[in-house]
């Protein structure tokens, strides 16, 4: 490792240590500590109106800006989060004091997503250093709730602020598809979550006394759940798929040349029986074009230990659909809300109700600041880059395409098995240098028009 | 009210007054001194061998008897139950504060079940008074675990004792169809109460990568349900009702005399938009004489307040079938267990846990011991006694059937609105006057063969 290399590491650290779990009250200051802490990153590497954007009872989002390369040069809008997960499970080493094992750091947030904040700021700051300037306009915007919601950004960028202006955003928030492989997602699926309300009485009743006449709220919950989709993962709800535009016969080839073996990623991954899923349809295009429709827990009656003989006279269904290219939010959740109605059966009310939505997303790769991106990955990592989806969903990529009409370059240098939300995160340091790599030539390519 | 019922009733508030709660093991020193309790009452009345039946960490039984009618006299079993629910939620007067209001005294056991334990005593006390002996031979078997499954008195029955000699038990344990209408309840449900183990894979999965191509365990356990039993109430499992032995004519006919009013029972009863069930068959057939499935929960997943988007690797059904004359729990035990297995989509493992059964039991109306009954209540109560059936189970019945070769005469004097398992249970006190005369009368008529 070179002395840069280690200096880099040692930033890095130092980044990681501070526990800035954005849903746990008692780490505020924590997470508050942390906004300082990239904020001093992007000053100290020569960005300038580096500040906190505060709202009342939100963490900060933390902004700077460099806009010297002139109006005939692109603009780009760095996005990521500095917030982490719940550092929960059991850890080989603890989730805030990072460690190096094989290669790779582990800690709470290494790859989720402060390593990847930090090789976008590092990536800054080379061109800076060698050139004095960049090649193109930045703006950073690096939000601290990511893993609890997004509220405040998705206020932010809906406001009209000027500070939002940009051409496109850089969302470093991905994965590889392979070790070395570099990969760009441009699609993303949607989402709408909310859970159905089933109440069949006022009380829970005595399945002895009145098993055979009383309606069960978890029986009409099931009916529910299996009319909205049948044993063979087929959607029933009227015009649900209706719009959804297939994968061009392009998009289709590239995933064929993806390395991907269904039995191995059936034993490793998904550690089921079988895999299951629409038929007619591959694993990608079930996982990454194709909506779905999953049923998250039903609560409601008795669930403890034993025996208890109620009829429960409620249940409630968290649920949620993922959405693709030409369906939208509000169809599906009308669609679903409809479809509840008419599955509920007699004596039986029944309501679907939203929480919250993303809509899909979906990028042409014929865009130039993908092309470029592309590009620079393949010189880096001497390989061509690989165009995939994700099945799930980044609702910010969603944000800016609605309220700043830009398009998302999702460069992402994590790795399949980095244990995102799960003991033992980790980045893996090649990654890191690379993107650092990468990064810096994609900029130097966007202001070579 | 007179100077004896006066008397009566501050005996039973003395009975009252100890919280014997067989569930709680706080409580395990109460139950003791109940038992105690019970003996001492059996012992005042002239009863013999009044004595603690003991099994390690069981709470005991109460065994008494009087044997001197001689041999060409039946004996009678007396059952009755000694431990109470616990005493959760809101109450008018403290539950182990015994208090009269309206006619009615409050407090946990009331009416289930040590009003009409400490009835079954008084009728023999009354007896035992004026005449010096009783006009046949008793026996009094009083458990203190009815409430928490009851296994040291199965293995009690089942173990051959000589002192479980008797022609018929007297089961006071039900109620009164109708308030002042004398009833005997003449058949019970069983019951099969287990879990069904869904499995769709190894761990839970993020529903944004892997939905559309991993199984979900609780969607599985959907469809499995659905699969049991239809939309209209129909059970679907194979087998399932063909040997159940419908109501005589002569019951239905009685059954249609009953004052009842399915307008009201909805309203008041079941509190519900509709009833269900099979269709065809009505109330009384639905909830006495048919079998049932129903789901009690469903564990697994992510229940909690929010949203999770998890892909749940399994799911525990709580279920449980009512049977019926004519069904036996080992015939409906495997016929659900083959129906789970048929029902299990692909990718997904699911199998059937019985916890516990009971025996369905149904008495001849033409059995002398109903028949005096029946004559008994009457005389006291001035109304015909009406033949009823219970939709709940109590398998201390099917215990005396299958062990013990008799049947049980289940005299009730319980109200429906007496508040079993619930917050300000009650025991209607001419219930408790009346119940004493007619069980004294029943001894009586039985004796005069």
């Amino acid at each position: 490792m070179t002395g840069t290399q280690e200096q880099l590491i040692a930033e890095l650290i130092g980044f990681l240590r501070i526990p800035s779990v954005s849903t746990a009250p008692e780490h505020a200051g924590d997470v508050r500590r942390c906004a300082e802490h990239v904020r001093g990153m992007l000053a100290a590497v020569g960005l300038q109106n580096a500040t906190l954007i505060e709202a009342k009872g939100r963490h900060p989002l933390v902004y700077a800006d460099w806009l010297g390369a002139g109006a005939d040069k692109p603009t780009v809008l760095f996005y990521g989060h500095y917030d982490v997960q719940p550092a929960d499970g059991e850890w080989v080493t603890p989730a805030f004091e990072p460690a190096i094992r094989n290669g790779n750091i582990y800690a709470r947030g290494a790859a989720d997503d402060k390593g990847q904040v930090f090789l976008q700021i590092k990536a800054v700051e080379r061109l800076m250093r060698r050139d004095g300037r960049l090649p193109v306009n930045v703006r950073f915007l690096i939000e601290g709730e990511e893993e609890v919601g997004g509220e405040h950004i998705e206020a932010f960028v809906a406001s009209g602020d000027p500070r939002l202006q940009a051409d496109a955003a850089i969302v470093c928030d991905t994965e590889m598809f392979a070790p070395g492989l570099p990969t760009l997602c441009v699609g993303l699926r949607g989402i709408v979550y909310g859970e159905i309300h089933v109440r069949s009485g006022e009380t829970d009743l005595h399945s002895g006394v009145y098993g055979g006449a009383a309606p069960n709220a978890i029986m009409a919950a099931c009916e529910i759940v299996v009319a909205l989709k049948d044993r063979d993962g087929r959607i029933r709800i009227p015009g649900f798929t209706d719009g959804v535009i297939p994968p061009s016969a392009a998009e289709r080839a590239a995933w064929d040349r993806l390395p991907f073996n269904e039995a191995e990623y059936l034993e490793k991954e998904v550690k089921s029986r079988a895999l299951t899923g629409e038929p007619g349809y591959d694993v990608f295009e079930r996982t990454w074009a194709r909506p779905t429709l999953e049923v998250h827990g039903i609560r409601g009656g008795f669930t403890g230990e034993g025996a208890k003989t109620v009829i429960p006279c409620e249940a409630v269904v968290k649920i949620s659909m993922r959405l693709v290219a030409g369906q939208t939010a509000a169809v599906a959740t009308r669609q679903l809300a409809e479809a509840v109605q008419a599955a509920c059966p007699k004596g039986v009310e029944a309501e679907f109700r939203a929480f919250h939505a993303a809509e899909p997303s979906l990028v042409r790769t014929d865009n130039v600041f993908i092309e470029k991106s592309a590009e620079a990955m393949r010189e880096v990592f001497g390989k061509d880059t690989v165009y995939i989806r994700s099945g799930g969903s980044i609702p910010i990529v969603g944000l800016f395409e609605e309220h700043l009409r830009i398009p998302s370059v999702m460069m992402g240098f994590g790795l399949p098995d980095d244990n995102l939300h799960a003991p033992n995160e980790k980045f893996h340091l090649a990654n890191l240098f690379h993107g650092i790599d990468a990064m810096a030539r994609y900029l130097e390519l966007l202001g070579n028009d």
